[in-house]
């Protein structure tokens, strides 16, 4: 039986545990798909990487980082890029070809008011029950907690961009 | 500039987010190395995703888990092998081959009493400048995190072996 997985909280190793255990499962053969919310770059090294293995793609559906607030001009543009997103998500989550849906980044599009809670609950809810479903993001809310089987909060306690060091190649992209 | 990371606390995800990390730098076309402390388990993803890469080498020194109190007649076995793992860390932090060294549970080692808290600290003060060194475990001291550039702490807030739910292949390991 597979597991619903919420990786939430301020602190970095979000995406990097989503990474990770998309890496396991492709040791084992298994098929994996990672839907990036949000994010736009695919100069990055998850993209690189995922290209040289079998059985691991990811699909953004992002229109770049959505900054509350400042971008208010744009909400709408950000809002059907997520919704694309949630589309996609329930089209693969129905089709039964994959071992583990990773949707990176979908909390935090619920937590800049992107999408609503209830696009991701459903999302849980609805899952097969042999498949395994990994979300990530700040700011879970209580009944994504509830709904899921295992939530891990990653809580900064020390990060290094506050001492000026700059996101680094291989590390944090 | 390289940094150190360390991925602490109780909850899952810290070998992932490690794994995750060591994906990214191959992307970009990095060697990297991981020692994992106390795990002797071939048998796992992670292993048999980094046989289909190039670029990523993983050792384990360690002689399973060591279970506290229980095991005191084998504490010798472990506390051997606990230090092969960093003498072979200190001989691959000083080549200069590597991006990315991950000492994987090597806080837990330090936790449970195989290694001393300073064969830890020196691992961090000596790593050379452009590389990254990241270290996994539960209970890193408060030197350790002083002496790390970015620290997340890693804290349970569900976790579905409570629920019954055993491990699962492909997520777990």
């Amino acid at each position: 039986m597979g597991i619903s997985i919420i990786l939430t909280g301020n602190g970095k190793g979000k995406t990097s545990a989503a990474i990770g255990t998309a890496f396991r499962a492709i040791g084992w053969g298994f098929n994996v798909l990672m839907i990036q919310f949000m994010k736009a770059d695919k100069d990055i090294g998850e993209i690189k990487a995922a290209k040289k293995l079998k059985g691991f793609e990811i699909i953004q559906t992002g229109e770049g980082f959505y900054k509350i607030g400042k971008d208010i001009k744009n909400l709408e543009i950000h809002q059907k890029a997520a919704m694309k997103g949630i589309d996609l998500a329930v089209e693969k989550i129905l089709c039964g070809k994959y071992f583990l849906i990773i949707l990176d980044e979908i909390i935090t599009a619920y937590s800049v008011g992107l999408i609503k809670e209830e696009d991701i609950l459903v999302l849980i809810k609805n899952k097969q029950k042999k498949m395994n479903l990994l979300l990530t993001g700040r700011g879970a809310s209580k009944k994504m907690i509830e709904f899921a089987d295992l939530v891990t909060e990653m809580k900064e306690i020390k990060h290094p961009f506050k001492k000026g060091i700059k996101a680094v190649k291989g590390i944090d992209y």
